[in-house]
């Protein structure tokens, strides 16, 4: 056990007081973990672009579940500080990578084989607490609610044992960080879809998750991955991890819609498509480029509250599939170990994410960043 | 050949003359078969009922692509009386069922191994016309329209022969002529589904279709089979076709959606739905209805045109599956023949869902019992 074990921490995090308002750097009191808890040292934390900033979407108020004041925060790395009673799955020293997705083992879905959901934990952490049903942060004597049981935007957090993960320590947590959302989220939605070797695929939003869903799909073998993106910078990105084609659906002749533009490009439509981009009528565009008959389309993407999707019921009726995915289909405690060996084997990109660093006391700036739509991930170091 | 072979045939038919007309019984005259072309003299034909009242829904005029004047019916069985140059799949004197969904063997789709959408004559029957751009049936010397490729509502019929079965001939094609639609749909809407033995099952919707999903599912061994039905005299028959229960969604307490009452009821939601009704919000309860992580929701209606089926994309991102078929996936040509042996054996019921018979002197009539809702399934006899 480490000197600080069984004691309040008082370090520095990002707090977001109220919705709308900025991240502001505060020192905070880190509570001891309980029973099947971990308290982590949280070295690093990557920020999301585009579609899966859900911190920005909670921080901005569009979430209608979110609470305040919150510490946020869901892609980090760090080393285990101390551990509360009962739990075995990871020890002092350990390098982990939290988890926003727990994997029990032991509820219904766990034990099902057929999906990553756990539900543990799910009903505290979507209220912003520890199982117990309290917090372990405070800022001046206010408690502070955990976000998505993870709160990566803090030097120290405490998470349920379920929700966090030890992997190969030769790996830098300053990449495998990453592996907390984005990166796994894409890889998984590929590498868990059947039948893409030697099939066509088109990408929609070339942010981090498009990027990565490219660049597996390339992996696999598919025979034809086409990016879409309104954004022409991102064509260099798109071709750089993979893709065959590039198309700007704003730039189509008379008005086309992507969907058509696509499914005459492709002798009928695509095999698989992916929605990276949460817009609702993208989603839409990506299920109606799938071929009649057998396309899959899957969206990704995190749509606004209240937002809904729609098409034709003949859609479906006529053999296209409509799926989604949370965390890539990826049990993080069983799978996120092999992940980051396949990234010190070179078999997963993580690297070549990185557009940004930052400092802790720049954290909030990095939200700017991703405005800008010219980072792709921005990567936090926390101790700084 | 018979007699009739290489002749114009005069006979019975009824004509549907323009949208929202009731049939007329007309003598119409029926051309010779031409190069791989099949005569068929029907001898039976189906009307079908709620959900798949695909002649009814095109006679109303709602079908926006409807073609007239035009001899409707999809749903029939009859003896071959000549055949046209080039048809080695059947000949003269064969027991056969039209389909409305061909199977060519040579297309792209019919290659791919993985839909029963035959493109091969899929264009000019969506417009009422032979594979050669013409008319068979002619009407006081009007060329009067094909329907779905089939017109099974006259007493002999033209198809193309990638678009008719033969079938064993000690099966009565009083009965088997409804595998020519609605039976089969529900049989392969189940069958082709992995994973139904030993899962819950909820149907909506309790006409032929849903009476054949609650039949082929308990046959292929669900654990639990809730049939959903606004019409409390579908209780009794969704009981004889094999649910475990029945839920009338108007009276549930407290006005409670009918799919927060299945997850409830069902401690989290259903494995498998079917939507068999058509209704775009039942379609929406049918998916809601199902079980996060894993639960996939079949559409088999067909919705009226212009209207579209929406969820929020979260249904889908937490693991749920929305997709569709037609005819239940099933290739007619390679398929029916094997069902009709099911039936033969006692594997596969049809007697059970035939409720009423009509003469074609009466066959508009039968429109009206399906109105009523207390039809299931109504064979006319074209000789009668």
């Amino acid at each position: 056990m480490s000197a600080s074990a069984g004691n309040t921490i008082k370090c520095k995090a990002a707090v977001c007081w109220g919705a709308g308002e900025p991240l502001k750097i505060e020192e905070v009191e880190v509570a001891p973990p309980k029973a099947h808890e971990v308290r982590i040292h949280i070295l690093y934390t990557g920020k999301s672009l585009r579609i899966c900033h859900t911190d920005e979407y909670t921080r901005s108020g569009k979430d209608s579940e979110g609470v305040f004041p919150v510490i946020l925060g869901h892609e980090g790395g760090g080393i285990v500080e101390s551990v509360g009673e009962g739990v075995t799955s990871v020890a002092v020293g350990d390098h982990v990578i939290p988890l926003y997705t727990a994997e029990c083992g032991e509820c219904k879905f766990c034990k099902s084989g057929k999906t990553n959901l756990c539900g543990k934990v799910r009903a505290t952490q979507g209220r912003g607490l520890m199982p117990d049903e309290t917090v372990r942060f405070t800022c001046n004597g206010k408690p502070i609610y955990h976000f998505m049981g993870t709160s990566t935007f803090s030097q120290y957090t405490v998470v349920a044992d379920v929700s966090v993960v030890a992997v190969n320590p030769k790996a830098s947590l300053e990449k495998v960080c990453l592996l907390g959302c984005g990166i796994t989220t894409a890889w998984g939605a590929v590498v868990k879809q059947q039948g893409i070797s030697g099939s066509t695929v088109a990408v929609f939003g070339c942010g981090a998750i498009g990027l990565g869903v490219i660049s597996t799909a390339k992996l696999v073998g598919a025979s034809r991955v086409i990016a879409v993106d309104t954004n022409l910078g991102k064509e260099s990105w798109a071709k750089k991890f993979g893709a065959t084609d590039f198309v700007n659906p704003t730039n189509l002749q008379g008005d086309q819609k992507i969907q058509d533009y696509l499914v005459q490009e492709t002798d009928g439509g695509l095999d698989f498509t992916f929605d990276c981009t949460g817009n609702v009528h993208v989603m839409r565009a990506a299920l109606e480029a799938c071929h009649k008959g057998w396309g899959v389309s899957t969206i990704i993407g995190v749509a606004a509250a209240g937002q809904e999707i729609s098409t034709r019921p003949f859609q479906l009726v006529t053999g296209r599939t409509w799926r989604g995915t949370a965390f890539g289909g990826v049990k993080g405690r069983t799978e996120l170990p092999g992940l980051v060996d396949d990234y010190l084997n070179g078999n997963v990109k993580i690297d070549e994410f990185v557009t940004h660093r930052r400092k802790l006391s720049e954290l909030y700036d990095g939200f700017h960043d991703m405005h800008t739509g010219e980072c792709i991930r921005c990567v936090v170091d926390m101790q700084d």
